[in-house]
């Protein structure tokens, strides 16, 4: 998918969230651990509930690696489900890979040829090495890690040089040389609205997938005052608050309630920006 | 294994050696392609003929995802027969990850519970909400990237603010503090041997992950000369000049003449070193 597909996407659905499937085997109701593979179940029915109201889904790798090879098989099941329920749903594996080299290329095969995702998520931290395999696949997108929403990010992600500049900054003035806007993406936590508007002045038509709306406390509408731009340029993620609206046996219909609200707020935004 | 006793293996096996078990399928001899887990064959060879001569290895996660659920698998296989062929033996995940809070849990789940690693390879780049969750676990090791050995390590990990202080360096100076020696490690590229020594300033005690000696050019005896402590406090890694020092039959025989040709180097650096 390019840049223009992905803004169509965005404008059918009338949607820019992205569900993280960030499923704990820990936390799904009690008697979906009882199917030969609970973190599927799950999985499909979340899906079922949240199709219509989201454009992308963001599996979070370390959730199925933590299950060893019947995670691995669960996480497959779920991006084959997936694309036999819709062609217009974007899949970023949340991974955050960061490698070099011969090594980064395993990676780009991992997903790209065996997961077959439209995008991941890469730690810029050995620089373009990191990203120039991933590049290399067309209609595939890196999103590379620039402010993130959590708390200890200002350890380094605020390190700054001597004219003021910062590292999430750097990160990005010099990366976006690397690729097209068709190919680079960039995570910026919702919790940081307010870094959007300095962002969007070094990039102002990628996309940003911006996670920390909802249970970490980030304001949709202060995302969409600061980020959004002529081709939308955001992919706004929940997880927990949708996959967990509910413990109980309606945790799917709750699911779908909680998307299909945010879905709602994120369509006015849509149309206010004169997008739909 | 805790600081001591890693330093009592290194005297042991006379050795600070790292193999990179970077097992890339497409590289393995014909032959073995014909087994039915032909990865877990190359590396139960590959360990058979090196364990005498190296006190740890180091598989590398990528080479093994990018083979899906047959990769994983093979992984586990490799682990199991490494344990069961011996307790002096330290092990390292090269993973490289960098995540949060609730998901860098389950990556510490899937690597110390899950695969049995002593250690993992992380990425510093979101903080020390990384890591944390990796310090719970006793007697296990979180290895952060510091100055890479990649020609792009330099787009950020040299990013410097006003006073001169590199961000590798910040990353040290900050991260040493959130564990002790027995639970923090530095990955430092042997193409940046120089560095060592401002970085002995910073961390004298801490060991350190050394890649980039031998295929990428950086030299034993350097690292030794400016990396090395009272403990020890190195790891050298090398992989494909191991792995692939010959593509026939004899493959496992000229990996441990290899092995053992760099063994015999340490053993001497270890020797002047007065640490044997």
């Amino acid at each position: 998918m390019n840049y223009e597909q992905l803004f169509q996407l965005i404008r059918k659905k009338r949607s820019f969230l992205c569900i993280g499937l960030d499923t704990d085997i820990k936390k799904i109701p009690e008697y979906l651990k009882e199917d030969s593979d609970p973190c599927f179940a799950f999985n499909k029915e979340i899906i079922d509930a949240t199709l219509p109201y989201t454009a992308a889904y963001k599996p979070n790798l370390a959730f199925y690696e933590a299950q060893g090879t019947a995670g691995w098989e669960s996480l497959k099941k779920t991006l084959n489900y997936l694309r036999s329920q819709s062609n217009d749903v974007f899949i970023i594996a949340d991974a955050k890979r960061g490698d070099i080299g011969n090594t980064s290329g395993m990676y780009a095969r991992a997903f790209f040829d065996e997961l077959d995702v439209d995008a991941v998520t890469l730690s810029p931290y050995m620089g373009k090495d990191t990203v120039s395999p991933f590049l290399e696949y067309k209609d595939r997108w890196s999103v590379l890690l620039a402010l993130t929403s959590n708390p200890s990010a200002a350890d380094f992600q605020y390190f700054e040089d001597g004219k003021g500049q910062k590292l999430f900054e750097k990160v990005i003035e010099t990366s976006k040389t690397w690729g097209t806007n068709d190919q680079l993406m960039y995570v910026v936590g919702a919790t940081r609205a307010e870094a959007l508007k300095d962002i969007r002045e070094i990039i102002p038509n990628h996309f940003l997938l911006v996670p920390g709306v909802g249970a970490q406390g980030g304001s949709l509408s202060e995302v969409a005052k600061y980020g959004m731009n002529d081709h939308c340029g955001l992919l706004v993620n929940s997880s927990r608050g949708i996959l967990y609206a509910s413990s109980g046996f309606n945790f799917a219909e709750k699911a779908g309630e909680k998307a299909k609200e945010i879905q709602q707020e994120m369509e006015t935004l849509l149309h206010d920006g004169g997008l739909i």
